[in-house]
């Protein structure tokens, strides 16, 4: 096991009712002046945000709102967030929303206090000072709600990014289970995808011996894989709701992806799709994933035949383990299949002939320098096959 | 799932030489003049405290020391402690040790600043305020390095008792899994055992649906499973204890006891052996944990043959889970003799003719009703028997 630190100190109010806290735990955390991010009007209508609005009243705390997150946020609207928050003296900032809003939040919170430009950090530049974040999950997906990271797309270039600091961990983040029982069965299942994927990411590492988290990524998967097909039956079963939402914080923390190294190819992957066609990141992640991991299985064989086993219930060939590890990887695809996700390019709306621009973007975009690494490094040839594999 | 709060600020470094950073993290979090607290030998003999000491004087930090902490920590030292922390102006405690040391320490810091009897916290009363506290771990086992409680002791009586509150969680951790190599295996074996106790009691659950969790825990019983025979084996394997420690934290700062009921009947149980006969806690678990679950097996018994299954590798009795259940039960105990621990009154040192005091101290001492609740209410009659159980 590497060296290492981890430090989670977000506080967590999961169950029913959670979201009239909000105020409460504004003020706990030293909020005095207010900016709720959010979405759509999905929030708006299901009276959520007049419910946050209101524990904000009851607690004295003036706030200001900006809504218009969009899916693959985008860096215009954190620059509006970031001049509106320092007009207005904003000291505090609640997401009530997915990761989106959440990592839009994170973006205005690094900002604010900094003179530069916030796209620094998403190219790796070291954070000193963000303002407190709390949430109100709407989503069990990104883990946004317990994670460092925001993801955030610039528009110049379409370049999709990640910046990561324990400052831009929330102070708060409240998980209300009931609050997704009205998503509709695709965004439940892209938000399932991505957790299966936060998981698998770190899965996929080249550190020996680290048994405790190899069994606890295996337990939040077979969790995925047991109760995601309860919800997508039946929305409103609120304790597979509730399973998942833990599953999905916890798996994005990295309670479970310490002192090992990790992958994150496959979302690097998937972000050139997301950021160029728009799709939900779950989708992309769905038709991303099998082919990653079909391209890299030979680097540890041994690897991918252990899930297939312990998660997928397959069999070990235990003289042929190539054909358990993929055996293990077309369950996983089937499973996706299964929950609704698309399979091929086709069905998530991509095209054969953009390959060569997303090659590009992925391997040059930025600042990259003709590759990206992770399990393994992979250059343009590599990645021009891994998205050919996705026809 | 019930509705549930979870906090876990703790800071943790974890690896090769990290103690070397207490003096720099004691600063991070405010101290500016500290108590050493520990117990005996091994850390002054191993330079450890030298060590701590020396990344105090390099933050130029000054330190006063208090030593002598016993396994099955005693009110004695606490009020001691509490004594010399006031005269000094000591604003932050390090514990350098196990979870008797750590217990010993939080009791510390809670005391200081309150005007009563720190005992008062063991018997319910909230907590509104205690000095911070680090931690050096050199044993895996009590997880209070990452938990909100602390088990004292209270010489009048031989009371042994547990107060909670996130307000004691340690600040930050430092677990390096080298302190852990120089330990006998007995205490080895008995810290592993304690670690799989805090994950029965919590996997002994009457909430129902809590799959996340359930599945997290065998996780984690699963990682002492495999890893402790192997530093049984090979003292030095720091891989293997790497993951015993991690798993050590992760099983009982809660984030897998999140939202369920739990049960602690084998703890409060096993607490009167270790006060009477102060033998290590992990080996009076390793004796009482099969006894009660036999005694309690038929209130669920799918449950205990889920984590025989699970766990232990049973194959289902279909028609007779009860059979299941109990080789589950058989499985985990004979695990534990595989590991030096011992199996009856006689191994652990404990007598037959003490039962009815035991029942009496456990049932009505400090307070108590005649019983104690969990998994399942045991009354005096209950407890007799499942005291017998074990000769």
């Amino acid at each position: 096991m590497e060296n290492f630190t981890f430090y989670s100190p977000t506080l967590f109010a999961f169950g029913k009712g959670t979201e009239s806290d909000a105020g409460k735990y504004v003020k706990r955390f030293g909020g005095s002046k207010v900016l709720i991010h959010y979405g759509g009007g999905s929030v708006v209508r299901s009276g959520l945000l007049d419910r946050v609005k209101a524990s904000l009243d009851k607690e004295g705390l003036p706030f200001i709102e900006l809504g218009g997150v969009k899916p693959n946020p985008r860096s215009g609207l954190v620059y509006e967030g970031i001049e509106i928050g320092r007009k207005e003296g904003i000291d505090f900032i609640i997401a009530v929303g997915g990761g989106s809003v959440i990592d839009s939040s994170k973006a205005i919170a690094m900002g604010i206090p900094y003179d530069g430009d916030f796209w620094d950090f998403y190219q790796g530049k070291p954070v000193e000072k963000a303002l407190p974040v709390g949430t109100v999950l709407t989503i069990a997906a990104a883990g946004s709600e317990g994670s460092p990271d925001s993801v955030i797309t610039k528009e110049e270039g379409m370049f999709k990014r990640g910046a990561g600091s324990d400052l831009i961990r929330p102070k708060f983040s409240i998980l209300n289970p009931e609050l997704t029982q009205t998503l509709p069965p695709f965004q439940t299942a892209s938000g399932a995808t991505d957790i299966m994927a936060h998981l698998y990411e770190r899965y996929l590492t080249n550190t020996k011996d680290v048994e405790v988290t190899d069994r606890l990524i295996e337990a939040l998967l077979l969790t995925m894989k047991h109760e995601t097909p309860r919800v997508i039956a039946d929305p409103d079963n609120y304790e597979a709701r509730a399973n998942i939402m833990w599953a999905g914080m916890v798996a994005h923390n990295n309670t479970c992806g310490v002192g090992r190294s990790q992958d994150w190819n496959s979302h690097v992957i998937e972000h050139e799709l997301s950021a160029l066609y728009d799709c939900a990141h779950g989708a992309g992640l769905a038709v991303t994933m099998p082919a990653v991991f079909k391209y890299v299985m030979n680097h540890n064989v041994m690897r991918f035949a252990q899930v297939a086993v312990r998660v997928w219930g397959c069999q070990m060939d235990f003289e042929h383990p190539e054909v358990t590890a993929l055996e293990g990887i077309n369950a996983f695809q089937s499973f996706l299949c299964s929950i609704g996700m698309p399979k091929n390019f086709e069905e998530l709306g991509a095209k054969q002939e953009d390959i060569p621009k997303l090659v590009d973007v992925l391997c040059h975009g930025d600042g990259r320098q003709g590759s990206i690494s992770g399990f393994v490094t992979l250059n343009e040839e590599d990645c021009t096959k891994i998205y050919q594999m996705m026809i």
